[in-house]
Order: C-alpha cells, then sequence, then structure tokens
C-alpha cells in the first residue's frame, strides 16, 4: 500500500447521491403508518439509500474494527488503569470476554483488531493467522505528548493509511458498514486534546474521568493536555499537524477508517471520545466524511458531546455508556437495521389495502 | 377464567427479590471493563435479574402483544384517519406488513393480536386458528365518552381481565419478555384523558395530534376529552373508573398485561402514549407493577413524557417515534438482549487475566 496517497484520498471523496435521498423520502411517504410515524428511522434508512445508491439499502454484513495504540504520555499519571492492559484486552477481544464481544454477537457484528501502535509484544499468531488481529503497528506507543510531539508526521500520515487499508479491506470482502472501535490506556487524553482544539472549546470542558480518574488524576490529566499544547502548538486548521503532536495511533486508524468508508460510499458508525476524535481528524481533511457517518451514542465522557455538536450529528443512542471498545456503535448497528427493515419490509397503503388520510 | 378476581390478582403482586438486584450488582462490578462503564445496561440487566430471580436472566423468547380497540369518540372528530383502518391494520399485522411486523422480525419477537373491542367484524379465521389473533372483544367499540362513559364499570374490568389472561397464556407458553402494543383509530384521545387525569397535568400539555391532526382537529380532541372529563367527572385515585368513563378497551388490555407480568415476575416493556395509559391504570391498581416495567422509548406525542414522568419512568430510547403498535417496546428488547448478553457473557477480570486498578 505504500502508493497511497493520502491527499489523494482525500480529494476523491464525493457527497452521497442526492437523487436516492428523494427517491428514498417517496418510498416512505407510501409505507402503512401515519406520515413519518418512525422519526429518526426514516432518517437512517433514507441517508442509507443515499449512501449506497440503492433503494434496498443492506446492512447484513457488519464489522467492528479496534484500533488499538499506546500513549507515552501515562508518564503524567493521566489514567487509572497500566498500560499492560492494552494488550490484556486485545487478549480479551481475540477470546470473544470483553464488551464489545458480548455487543457484537447480539447484533451479528464481526469483531476485528487493528494493532495501531500498541507498546508490548503482541504474541497472538493464531489470531494473525485467522485475521482477527492485523499488526499495523506504526511504533511502540506514542511519545509523551505533554513533552514533545506524539509521533511525527510521517507516523501520523501511515497511522491514518493504515486505517484506510483495514477498512478497505473489510469493505472489498462485503461489509456493508463499519463501527470504529479503540482501545488504548490513556487514550481519552489524546482525544479530548484534539477535541479541545478542533472544536475550540476549553480543555477543562473536554476532560473527563476516563476510565475512572479521581480528581488528582483529573487535575493531572488537564495540565497534561495544556502543556501538550503550549509545548507543540498544533496548527487546528491542519488535522494531521494536530493529530501528529497530540494525538494517537488509534486514533489515526479511526480517521482512516472513516476515510475509506466515504471513500468506498459506505456508512460507518462512530462510537465515543475516541472515535470522535477520530473522526475530527476525518472531518478536517474533508468534511464530506460526515454525510456517511453516524453517531452511535453519547458518552458519558463530557467532552463527546461537545464534540458531536461540533460536528452537527445527533447521537442514536443514549445510555450513559463509558466504555469505547466500539460499543456504542455496535449496540446503534442495531437501530440501523432496524430502520432498513422498515423500509424495506413494510408494505405501502397499497399493498396493504390500507385506506389513507 | 370468569373465576379470576381482579382484586385478588391487584393484591398477590409483590416486588422483585431484592437479594437477587445485590447479587447481580456485585456481578457486574466483576466484569472486565472499568467500574459500571456500560451504564444503563448495568442497570437494566440487575432489573432483570431481580426481577427473574436469577443471576442468569433470559430474554431470548420475546413477544409483542398488540391489544386493539375502537373508540365511539370518533364521532367527535378527532382523527385523521377513519375507524375501518383498526380492522385493516390488523389484517396488515396479521400479514406481517407493518411497522410492528419489521421491528419483532429484526430482535426475534413474536408478534400476537388481541381484538379487546373493535367495532367491525374480524373476518380471519385462520389467524384465530393459528394462535396469532385472539378474540377477547367486549363490544363493538366504546361509547362516546364526550357524551357519556366510553364503558360500563364490568366491561372496564373484563378488559382488565382479559389482558391478563392473554399475557399469562403468553407466560405460560415460556415467553420471558412482553411488549405491549395497541391499535385503535381514535386512541390517543382516551389515552390523554387519562394522562391527564392520572399525572394532574392539563388537558392541553397531555393531547398531540396522533397519526396527523390539523389545528382544528387538535382543538376538537382538546374539547372533546374536557367534555369527558366535565360530563363523567372520574375519580382519579379510582383506576377502573377512569378506564371505565374515559378510556379503551385496548388499554384496559393493556393494564391486564402489565398485571400478568408483574403478577409472574416477568417484565414487560411499554410503548409509547396508549401503553403508558394502560401503565397508569395499572400502576394505579398497584404501584408495585412499576417494578416490572421497562419504558422503551419516548414518544413524539407530548403528554408521554409527562406520563413517563409521573411514574418515574425513564426511556430506554428516543427516536422521534409516534407510530404506536408496540414499535417502541420492541426496539428497546434489542437493548434489553444486549444487556443480558453483557452480563452474562463478558469475561470478569480474573477470567480474562487482565489487570485492574
Amino acid at each position: 500500500m505504500s502508493e497511497i496517497c493520502l491527499a489523494e484520498i482525500v480529494k476523491k471523496i464525493d457527497s452521497p447521491d442526492p437523487e436516492y435521498l428523494q427517491k428514498a423520502r417517496l418510498h416512505t411517504s407510501r409505507l402503512v403508518m401515519p406520515r413519518r410515524a418512525l422519526g429518526r428511522l426514516h432518517e437512517i434508512s433514507e441517508r442509507l439509500s443515499s449512501i449506497q445508491q440503492t433503494l434496498i439499502p443492506q446492512v447484513d454484513k457488519k464489522a467492528v474494527l479496534i484500533f488499538a495504540g499506546d500513549h507515552g504520555v501515562l508518564q503524567e499519571g493521566v489514567s487509572a488503569f497500566p498500560q499492560v492492559v492494552t494488550k490484556e484486552m486485545i487478549r480479551c477481544f481475540l477470546k470473544g470476554g470483553a464488551g464489545i464481544n458480548a455487543l457484537c454477537r447480539e447484533v451479528n457484528a464481526k469483531v476485528k483488531v487493528v494493532d495501531s501502535g500498541i507498546a508490548l509484544d503482541l504474541d497472538f499468531p493464531e489470531a494473525i493467522n485467522n485475521n482477527a488481529l492485523w499488526d499495523k503497528n506504526i511504533a511502540r506507543g506514542t511519545a509523551n505528548l505533554a513533552r514533545g510531539p506524539a509521533m511525527d508526521n510521517k507516523q501520523a500520515e501511515n497511522s491514518v493509511l493504515n486505517g484506510f487499508t483495514a477498512a478497505s479491506r473489510l469493505l472489498e470482502n462485503k461489509v456493508q458498514i463499519i463501527g470504529t472501535g479503540d482501545m488504548g490506556i490513556g487514550n481519552t487524553t489524546p482525544a479530548a486534546a484534539i477535541g479541545s482544539l478542533i472544536t475550540g472549546k476549553s480543555v477543562a470542558s473536554m476532560v473527563g474521568r476516563g476510565t475512572g480518574l479521581d480528581d488528582k488524576g483529573l487535575a493531572k490529566k488537564i495540565t497534561a493536555i495544556e502543556k501538550a499544547i503550549g509545548i507543540n502548538r498544533p496548527d487546528p486548521e491542519n488535522a494531521l499537524d494536530v493529530l501528529a503532536k497530540v494525538g494517537g495511533f488509534e486514533i489515526g486508524g479511526i480517521a482512516g477508517c472513516i476515510l475509506a468508508c466515504a471513500y468506498n460510499r459506505a456508512a460507518v458508525v462512530i462510537d465515543g471520545l475516541i472515535s470522535t476524535a477520530g473522526a475530527l481528524i476525518a472531518y478536517k481533511l474533508n468534511p464530506k466524511v460526515l454525510e456517511y457517518m453516524f453517531a452511535g451514542h453519547t458518552s458519558e465522557e463530557p467532552g463527546h458531546q461537545l464534540m458531536l455538536d461540533y460536528l452537527g450529528l445527533k447521537p442514536v443512542l443514549n445510555l450513559n455508556m463509558r466504555l469505547g471498545e466500539g460499543s456504542g456503535g455496535a449496540m446503534a448497528m442495531s437501530v440501523l437495521s432496524s430502520a432498513v427493515r422498515v423500509f424495506k419490509e413494510v408494505h405501502t397503503f397499497e399493498q396493504a389495502q390500507v385506506s389513507e388520510n
């Protein structure tokens, strides 16, 4: 994939077909129910029709792509869990024992893990052979963003390209909808930094307790992000600069995954704070990616709603979740799937011989 | 079922087992994720554990029970659709062509229809033979509540008992969770009347456009309800009196269904305005039914949120829906099912060998 050029990819992304949106709306108006009585389900199925350029949208083949990375900023005391947990949780994903696995079984979605840049050796050769784990490791974790850039520009670009390649591979294998997931101890820190820089909101408003920080940890997190922004001075208008200076490899991967979906006219469901930080990067590269994106849920992390507001995305679910892993997106897939069923399976007034008003 | 005594049923309803709630919370705390990171999913699975008195709750066998009835108040011009649509939609349910059918296929729930009291002949003998349609017709629609009581006290009690019997039959057949549904042209009028009487909120705040009323229709609806309350003077503390004077047969059926679930220690998922009017009746008979109830969604009908607030129920979904039929409850079943999977399938920290913080 060394020939892939990010600038070229970004340039080629186009909007979904507005004609199918109109056609889909007309179809909805014929369904045997009061006008648009299923509210957001209609909006969802119509967007999917437009994205897939068909009146028979399909979301049967689903996958959640979990990007994993480690974070040098852990040195600043910003996480309640130790770094080894990133690797341990990957093992758990591969064994099917994590939250995301249970949620994906419910909606019949495959789980794939991408090592975007974790710190420890992943000695899971079987998972690599089974295509359950993809090795796209760029480095053994980022550098400490509170002391300098998290990665260099080339690494940032490659992390995005790796995400693009991984998602493209799923789409080539006929996956019809992808959910973005993340794993990386400490990654709410770079996500909040990206959120603050791109939305323009204060660091304090963007930061939460992550996996369970106490007040002292929360203060350290705010200090670390403020130091990172002060030292690195990222340019908020330059998404790759933001990613390189205060980002993470898995966040770059998520941005690349979103670009791949938009590039291939496929829908993508984003999850919480980390995924939406990736979405902000992708959006800054080309705002048209928004038209392919569904916000799975609102996270309990306070910054997440601010990010969604900035993007103008309305989340499908709000269940006070804050797990990450792609959990909110996986659950929202059930709503998308329901929306598509209503669109395709409900009879028209004419078919059903029901009197119209 | 003539020997069933409603007072006896109501008296026998008891709270779910608090010990299982404690045990379930302890189990949640061991799951390999940050403390209670899946928010409401944990609350749901713990409530289901307590309701079913087990640490292996099950919601695999699901059904939506649609109670259908007609309404004499249609004479007041309160609906955008004609009465014949109640029957036509029942035919559509039986053919699998309605919104609720598509949504139930998504969550693998059976759809059953109960004729609680519709106006026209239901000539669907095959559906009766197949147990898809149950004949519990009390009368050919209610009387016009704007001119006198909608039904007499005996009919009100029987409509509740019919719902109780129908739901009990599902539970005897090992159904583990029931969603309440409704069909009845004009039924947002009695539902809003019940809502206003029991919550104490004004009629105007409780009334919406139903299937699509214009301003004139909306004014007629408010007038009809105000007349109904003025003429009939129902006692808000007497649920059967409220049901008889301003209710509907399907609303009584829903109340009975909820009582049956509570009586049999099974969870019940309510839908929108009509189902929640039934829930208000059941709640007034015995407040303990609340502990077996899940609110599927918030409807676009403005009175619905007021009813949920009165009951202290927090809806699972909010997707701007206003279809009825049980649609919001059916969709919420996917969330309940996800919650149960997380509870039962996610590994503990110990099993997963993941470091705790």
